[in-house]
């Protein structure tokens, strides 16, 4: 494997900081190998003539003089730069520019704000999941990208001249988070997103994804309070108020908001709740990825799949060479066992998807070690990158990949909020029944199972002599019900007379 | 990948416990799928005239059942069955056998001790790492195994009608562990042992390796005792010393000995107390497979290599797609390093040796995901079956790969007893010098630069102005000698004036 002929950069220089993002190409999907991070703070260098003072030229400079010596190792046609909203008004953006692609030795692309939503859609449709028409909003420093799209393709397209950055300069430059600064910023956000409201509304979406720092933060406070991973309009009025109790910006402090973040944090959040009200978004979830990822895909040109989660799961089955006839066996099993439980275990189709990621990955523990493998298969999922899957889902993916067979760790079933903790519990024990039944690996072993559930019980019936002909699942089968038990779970194994 | 194409079964029907190892091929390795055990003391239902009991046939019967459901779905081919001792000697052997194949459906082979320790040979020689010539030595509860051979070759084998189970009956029946008691057993072993002695040591050995549940208790208690994985003389002298003190074997107790292996742990003792001393070995090592790894890589026919570790790291490479160019780079660097500090920062072969695959490693953890990538790296080698390292060399890999870059964790760098301390800190200051050189993935962008250790202080010269050219290293230069300086190490940056 050479080393650089796989390598990829994106740089992006933002109006707060400049990126880059340097990954590897390995068996279709991307490994990051670094993420470098400068706040250069070009924005504020702007004066009011919209001219870049030197200093802040200089910071650019230097920034990218560090950049430039990881770049050199790369394929010149595998390295992206691209330049946003600062960049866009500078009256002496040339001046800049003209240097920094003598210091990178590439051109420097500065991007139109259509384009820069087209590529953080991208980014987003190649790293989030859900199928279908989404919507897609990020607020950046200095500008905000709105897209509407279905799939792959984006086909509605805004940026608008407002950020965090300009927000906070404008509506709390008194470092007041009073209820008038914010409804200030509220209506001179909403004012901006009017016009475009109607051509976003027209194309609908059934999703709606936030890749910005500001909805970072949000999902971080949610994560920190044991909250959903959803961000609706009520939560975030909520934090408006929690804002406007703190008084001042340097009093600001809400459980999860961390330092590097808060100081943006009530611009953004003035902002993303005008557009919350004005497009009438229910809920939110965080992307996995914007525009630097829009960048690398868009070299890469991989395909983007109806949902993306798809690719990521034959990704790691390949990577980690599962034995996929197994994997899919456990998951058909799993689905009759749902579809028989349905009257009295009901499971929406949102949970019985995650059922079936699970199914298709429990068995991803098996390529560190069998030595306790439920445990390196909740460590995996964890801290694998899982484009499409939100940390919720890869939360609840872990902890029922833990408790897959063996002792029951209620704690850690119990510590997911991606589904109610009946729906997981339900889950866990569909999942455990079908590897048990599927752990000969071959279709015709399986009996011709009944499957009923009363409250908290399970009954199982077999057909008669099933057991006795079956010594090890029999086994497997007693000491499941007995864990079960553990948990004050009921299983009940019969057979027809 | 078919599910079960690819599954190999080893049934081994030991004197004390029945055992199933069902394994699956992955990319010319093998993974574990399941391991059954059942203690079915088939050896304690011999009377005095050879002849098993019908209980005792009866419970090994109705293991076989567990174990035949299991292999219906494994091809006939790729499924062994051996029986040892216990069936060598049993008259009515024939009678229990021909039971055991109908519910097999597969012949079950009683191998001779000569084959056994043929085939533990050959687990051993899959399984461990070193080169040249070894010593194999495996007690079973009835008998004893002992091979001398080069390679995947063995060419003297030995086995003795000795075990830890007949040995416990016969010399602590009244469960004292007295001196007495120790002496009886001790004799009677060498007694056994003398015979055999010059074809082994005729035939000679650079290694020596154990496979028996007394090594694994041994090491189990040097691990918990904190003591380094060498088993020596003095130091199985000290544990039976340790267990004279206990006085009856009911009340054995010594740390990190397990009430499983406790029962045959005096007898086991006296029997490799023995063998130490008749065949003078200075030294031996937990072996990673014995008899069931034997017949598993017997039916895989996999090549066995001079050292089986570049096969076990070559995998490991394979398996997480490492960027190998990249990976020789580093370990070129480091081996550079060492040289030019062998006079004041000596390093002996074995040491070094194991700096090698820790370059050859150190971006494991990468394919789990770039943020918190050293953890995973250690989490990895910590848990990876890496056939050929023991658990103290793994543990080592482990302390350097986490400590590869950023802050320093001397806890985990010092826990490890692989080799001194002031070795393994030198290792990881060479492993975090050669990764940050080598970085940028080029061998044409590597500084001749000079290296000087003096005490705990570590002198870097660079050619004149080479770290104004690369700023993005001098960064990490300049940042590395912070972070080492947080231990109280020195690193001192220089240029040539």
């Amino acid at each position: 494997m050479r080393s650089s002929a796989s390598l990829y950069a994106a740089i992006d220089l933002g109006s707060n900081s400049f990126h880059m993002l340097v990954v590897r190409e390995v068996a279709g999907s991307i490994q990051v190998l670094a993420r470098i991070k400068r706040k250069v703070r070009l924005a504020a260098g702007l004066d009011s003539e919209n001219m870049l003072s030197d200093e802040a030229m200089q910071r650019g400079w230097q920034c990218l003089r560090l950049f430039s010596e990881r770049l050199q190792d790369i394929p010149r046609e595998q390295i992206r730069v691209v330049a946003t909203a600062t960049l866009r008004i500078a009256k002496n953006a040339q001046q800049f520019i003209a240097q920094a692609e003598e210091i990178l030795g590439r051109p420097v692309q500065v991007i139109s704000g259509e384009e820069e939503a087209r590529l953080i859609y991208q980014g987003v449709a190649h790293t989030t999941g859900g199928s279908a028409q989404r919507l897609v909003v990020d607020i950046g420093g200095g500008s905000t990208e709105l897209a509407a799209g279905k799939g792959a393709t984006a086909d509605v397209l805004h940026s608008l001249p407002m950020g965090c950055v300009t927000w906070l300069e404008r509506y709390f430059s008194d470092r007041n988070l009073s209820q008038e600064n914010f409804d200030r910023a509220g209506s001179a956000a909403r004012e901006m997103i009017l016009p475009i409201a109607d051509s976003l509304k027209q194309h609908g979406w059934q999703i709606c994804v936030g890749a910005s720092g500001t909805v970072q933060a949000l999902q971080e406070i949610m994560v920190a309070q044991g909250m959903d991973e959803r961000i609706t309009l009520k939560k975030l009025l909520q934090m408006r108020q929690r804002a406007i109790q703190c008084g001042k910006l340097e009093e600001l402090e809400i459980d999860g908001l961390t330092l590097e973040r808060a100081l943006v944090f009530p611009s953004g959040l003035s902002i993303l709740i005008a557009i919350f009200e004005t497009l009438g978004i229910e809920s939110m979830t965080l992307s996995g990825g914007a525009l630097r990822e829009g960048l690398v895909y868009g070299m890469l040109d991989l395909p983007v799949e109806q949902d993306i989660r798809a690719r990521t799961i034959r990704n790691i089955q390949r990577r980690y060479q599962l034995d996929i006839e197994q994997a899919e066996r456990v998951s058909l099993l799993a689905e009759s066992f749902v579809l028989q439980l349905s009257k009295t275990w009901p499971i929406d189709s949102r949970s019985a998807e995650l059922l079936h990621w699970a199914c298709l990955l429990h068995e991803v523990g098996l390529s560190v070690d069998f030595k306790q493998s439920t445990q390196h298969a909740a460590y995996l999922i964890r801290n694998l990158d899982l484009p499409g899957f939100t940390p919720a889902q890869k939360k609840l993916l872990a902890a029922l990949l833990q408790n897959q067979t063996g002792t029951l760790d209620m704690q850690v079933l119990n510590q997911q909020n991606a589904v109610p903790q009946d729906i997981a519990h339900r889950l866990c024990r569909i999942l455990r029944l079908a590897i048990i039944f599927a752990s000969r690996r071959r279709d015709d072993t399986m009996p011709l199972l009944n499957l009923k559930a009363e409250g908290d019980t399970l009954h199982l019936v077999l057909p008669a002599g099933w057991l006795h002909a079956h010594p090890l699942r029999a086994e497997n089968l007693h000491q499941e019900s007995l864990w079960q038990s553990y948990v004050h779970w009921t299983l009940l194994v019969e057979e027809i007379e």
